[in-house]
């Protein structure tokens, strides 16, 4: 429910009054008063809810949701038992971790009971998402929410309308049940806001859980819910995914409605924002693709590219096909930590001894960082300024572009132009990794979603490096995160201390720029220890069914 | 060849050496001296080739771009010999209507004679356009070519690279013969610049071959090409087919590669510019079309989109399926001439009588105007007077947008918002003309492309209407010209003066302002005899293989 307070008040007691909401949505069985955030504590927090959750509510938020819709469909669970148990799991999460900006409990409630109902007389389900709980980046508009965007102002202040992808999810049968913590105007890699403060990561909480979309990153890695829906503008659907272990899909733009939704900075085209799903497997993530598009959205979005899912590109790289997959373990600006380049190379191995080809990979991704971030300030934060003085919140020193003026239209027309030379350069190369003997260009990339492999509270400015990530979406292509492994200590072990050699004594390259060197020094296995570690496996423009294709294959090789 | 001229002369020097240049590219036999542009005379030119071609070049010129293939394809004519038809006719055509900008007949004849000896050689065609001559806008670069786009800097200037779609064309056996005249910027309804003048209608050469695609339109007019590539901003492509009687595509953006042509306002994605075919049959533009996609262009273009040619689609409606069809014939804005209603009316009955469904429609034409006239003049012409500024050619008084100031960044965003809700609000309106009793949405919609039948030259600025075509531009829709029939005066009386009854005595709608009022009584009997009727169909975003699946019904259905 939204929060009951006068959008006249400061922004102090409006945050104040947001915070009280939240808990307030939670139905009182499911709040432990014990339980507290902390930004400190270095223990991982995974194993509480064990100590709070029936064995029924474990058993039901250990399945992805593929089981989840199966479990109810074939009469294991009720859609009120599994709406009641991540209920329960996620208000454990928002009380450890403080991810969560709305409890959508009441309203939840009733839909699920209403679909229950439905299964009971029928035997049927209303949709292929039936009974489903999904939790939402918090700009997604749902009538009678409240829709922050991470901003103060919009606290208090009902939706008047739902976002074209909540109606197909709800249509679908799906229980929209909270809302997450996102960073201001979803424009910074950690969860940070004036709405209800930082967010931290369930696997060591001295570490973020990413952003923007943290929130979602947060509550789904200690399985507060088995679907999330994240946005990715420079990474915010990858960074939280690869900092939770999870699976997250970056569609290209057009494939996944965005239409409806709030975001800052809106009408900005030259790189846009997309919207996508996170989750604890790749099964998860394809069968929320697969509903979105086969509901038609370009009917609705004008954004929406009409293309139906292609169910043969996906099927025959999932039956075996061959593929050729390009790997940039590193693009010469930010070198990658132990452990993520031990997951880039366990990967090559792995598709090699499946039968895969690995093809050396690059891409100037200095460029590609600089007219991205040329496109993220275009507007020398006049947007995001403007919306933070309607509340008066503080500027929380989030470096979006100190200093810079917004381009004028002839400028800001220059940078789209720059962008699309930039993607069509990209495409060339790509096109010239066929071969002589006939064998066609890379199906594929892998290479890390971020040189470090979490940063704690406070380093991410120290250490923010955009490359990987925001290159993707400067060219539009799409983009998985592949969980790989965990940070062993015993394993991963520093690099020496000259940046020429690696643990074991093998050469590395040495550093090119300070930050290069920064993000290496910031690498600690004892205090890294137990962290996720993923990369991220990259398609061209809206070849989603290909990149789901390899996640699966990818989930299949990696099995232990 | 490009015009040998010092680029610090001045822009009337530069302009005359251009003149000059166009008419050296002619080889002398096609050049008939006696032949002069007028843009008075009110006689049609059309039957003037035929006293200068030979028997065999005249039937040459009488084919369509499917047949010309055809034809070279049967061994009934070389590539050589088509080429030289085009090219003699191209040359009359120029020195009536004043249409070309370059005649690239040396290089195209070396092109022309190496496919004739492959074919003669192998037997087989180069590819799918094997030794058609095809004409282009003077925004496709063609390396060693000049590419004005209509400003004067531009002369003198070889171009270093070509365009995406040029190398399609070539690569599938096109020979680009010839570059056509169009509008300073393409951001004009007339074809007149300060690179040659203006150019004329083949029809009544006091008439505008309208623009911006206006050399493209008066050259195939005249049958002096079998196939021009144009472009559409604003009604560019349609106008012009309209006017000549042609067969014009606007496809949405995205499907026709438009990367590295020369454009005015480049890096404007607000509403984008679109290229696609002018042709004398629905048959020219499918093969144009699926020629094109057929290359899979996406793989180069970052514009395009990842969508294959879909013949199943085009083939149910050719074979027959019952389609419904929204009609629109006016949009309480401006009201159509009389022979435009009956070319509206004539379209029904025959949709009707083959089983067809017609069903009303209408489209805030208003709202899109604005919003489309905002979006190409929101820097207020500074790209185009700083291009202008370059040769210091003198202003034609084009009214783009005097007197406004440029946008901000934001302002142009809330612009590009405005546009996407316009959009989705048509597109729900759209979805809503599917029937209780499980008829689906209509297919596509009919409508004016113009309400004047044409405007003569001078009379351009009073009765600019960029209602019906701009609408479509706004929307990103998909339309084809269908042309219908000529201007008879004993049949298309003017209506009453008052302008609320037809000549028949049957109530019309009155006059909603001025421009309407001014429209309507622009419409004269015995000035307008003979001239092109035209309509347009317009189906949905990227539905290319439905309106051209429409356009042959239609294409079977007006036939005599």
């Amino acid at each position: 429910m939204p929060t009951a307070i006068d959008p006249s008040a400061s922004w102090k007691e409006r945050s104040d009054a947001k915070k009280a909401s939240v808990l307030n949505g939670i139905p009182a069985e499911f709040l432990h008063p014990d339980l507290t955030h902390s930004e400190t504590d270095r223990n991982p927090v995974l194993d509480i809810p064990s100590k709070f959750l029936s064995s029924k509510e474990l058993s039901i938020t250990a399945l992805d949701a593929v089981e989840v819709i199966s479990a109810i469909a074939q009469g294991t669970y009720t859609a009120v038992e599994v709406l009641d148990a991540f209920t329960h799991r996620a208000a454990i999460a928002h009380k450890l971790l403080n991810c969560c900006l709305e409890f959508r409990y009441q309203d939840a409630r009733v839909e699920a009971e209403k679909q229950d109902r439905y299964f009971q007389e029928t035997g049927k389900t209303v949709g292929p998402l039936h009974g489903l709980p999904i939790s939402v980046k918090d700009q997604c508009r749902i009538i009678g929410t409240e829709t922050t965007c991470g901003f103060v102002c919009n606290i208090g202040v009902p939706d008047t309308e739902t976002c074209d992808l909540v109606r197909i999810l709800v249509n679908a049968g799906a229980v929209i049940f909270v809302k997450t913590s996102l960073s201001i105007g979803c424009l910074w890699g950690e969860t940070i806001n004036n709405v209800i403060g930082r967010t931290s990561n369930p696997f060591n909480r001295s570490f973020s859980c990413g952003g923007s979309s943290g929130g979602e990153g947060a509550l789904l890695g200690l399985h507060g819910s088995p679907l999330g829906v994240g946005t990715d503008l420079g990474g915010s659907i990858r960074s939280p995914s690869a900092y939770q272990g999870l699976w997250g899909l970056r569609p290209s733009s057009g494939r996944i409605p965005y239409y409806r939704m709030l975001n800052s900075m809106e009408g900005n085209e030259i790189v846009p924002s997309v919207v996508g799903p996170m989750s604890h497997s790749p099964h998860s993530l394809e069968l929320f693709v697969k509903t979105v598009i086969n509901s038609q959205p370009w009917l609705h979005d004008p954004h929406c590219q009409p293309i139906p899912w292609r169910e043969t590109v996906f099927t025959e790289i999932v039956e075996g096909k061959p593929l050729r997959i390009g790997s940039m373990l590193w693009d010469e600006c930010a070198f990658p930590q132990p452990p993520i380049r031990r997951a880039i190379r366990e990967i090559e191995a792995r598709l090699k001894a499946a039968g895969h080809e690995i093809v050396p990979w690059k891409i100037d991704q200095r460029t590609a960082l600089e007219l991205l971030t040329n496109a993220m300030s275009c507007d020398a934060r006049d947007d995001v300024d403007r919306t933070m003085a309607l509340s008066g919140e503080p500027d929380l020193q989030l470096a979006f572009s100190p200093g810079r003026k917004p381009l004028t239209l002839l400028e800001a027309w220059d940078l789209t132009m720059k962008r699309t030379d930039f993607r069509a350069l990209v495409m060339k190369r790509w096109n010239a990794t066929a071969t002589d003997d006939g064998r066609g260009p890379i199906d594929a990339y892998i290479t890390p979603v971020n040189p470090s492999v979490c940063p704690m509270h406070e380093d991410y400015k120290r250490i923010r490096y955009l490359g990987y990530t925001g290159s993707v979406n400067l060219l539009d292509f799409t983009a998985c995160t592949i969980p790989v492994t965990f940070v062993d200590s015993q394993i991963d072990l520093a690099d020496q201390q000259d940046g020429r050699f690696d643990a074991m004594g093998l050469p590395i390259p040495p550093p090119v720029s300070e930050l290069d060197k920064t993000i290496r020094a910031n690498y600690d296995p004892e205090r890294f220890k137990g962290l996720p570690v993923a990369v991220q496996v990259v398609g061209r423009r809206l070849e989603e069914e290909k990149v789901l294709g390899i996640a699966r294959v990818l989930h299949k090789l990696l099995e232990p």
